[in-house]
């Protein structure tokens, strides 16, 4: 498998549909790195513009990689050696596209119903185990903004529940997402 | 569905292997009340002995359910409204059965290959689709110990990643079986 999945904090929506930057969550980055060890992501990438989140996250890893947290988890330490910390989008489309020689297929998730360039899950599953590259993107807050979901090259149909609740944590549909398209 | 789920505070182990009392945390209670949500869930039991970490897990459902976080956002109210704390396993188990007037097949999952009375997901699968009245159990902090595995019916196959990597946070390794079940 050639999959990269990027944990976006910026372009995403806040509650009132504004264009913002999320704050990074600690919680996040573990639950994250955990699910990408476990469906054998290649690298998992957090993405966000801002110096001081960027260097918040890579003093977190710091912690578990060569700090007191590996010797205390060597679990975390073991999941946390897949993560990446990029500026952009565009950053983390552009590390997968030089580890693996070539360019990603780009998959933005969404809770709402793509109205173009949909891809499900069996047909996103059927790349990922054809050896495609492939980079999922999952959006913070609340999800991804219009311009990060315009900048992927297909956006995955939404995870709907039984009632037609889809309000789930990224950490969860990522959960999901990952372990339909690589599980 | 007749489908119960329990996030278990006790008793679970510590990283030493010791029975402990596990801490409630307000980001589980949310993520896997949007999960029994999603997944058309009856009730979700908060099971711990301790009064005032009920008292404390009442306070944040009050908070959602009757103060200001339920204005604040709808969909969570919507998702903690199926959300019950009790003081053990068995409280759970009896409310599930006086609920349903029949007693659950009761299904504890672990990381650990189960030694005995293991069901796995496709068997697990069809008792909730056939209509059974079915409780997962999930264990926080190091697992469900041995005493709670015990009190169980089966005991769920684990969700095993490519590369043996078995570390998952309870609640996306939550999201993964209830989508696996009853998606």
């Amino acid at each position: 498998m050639r999959l990269y999945i990027g944990l976006v904090h910026f372009p995403v929506y806040n509650k009132n549909h504004e264009k913002i930057v999320s704050a990074i969550t600690t919680l996040d980055i573990h639950d994250m790195a955990r699910l990408a060890t476990t469906y054998d992501v290649s690298r998992f990438f957090i993405v966000t513009p801002l110096d001081d989140q960027q260097e918040f996250a890579r003093r977190v890893l710091r912690h578990w990689l060569e700090g007191y947290g590996g010797r205390y988890n060597r679990h975390r330490k073991e999941a946390l050696e897949c993560v990446s910390v990029v500026g952009s989008l565009e950053q983390a489309i552009a590390r997968s596209h030089e580890m693996e020689g070539e360019a990603p297929l780009t998959i933005a998730t969404d809770a709402a119903d793509p109205k173009e360039r949909s891809i499900s899950c069996a047909e996103a599953r059927e790349a990922i185990w054809n050896n495609e590259v492939v980079a999922l993107l999952f959006g913070t807050a609340w999800g991804l903004h219009e311009e990060a979901i315009r900048q992927a090259d297909r956006v995955l149909v939404p995870i709907l529940g039984k009632k037609g609740y889809n309000h789930l944590s990224v950490r969860t549909a990522a959960a999901i997402i990952l372990d339909r398209l690589a599980g």
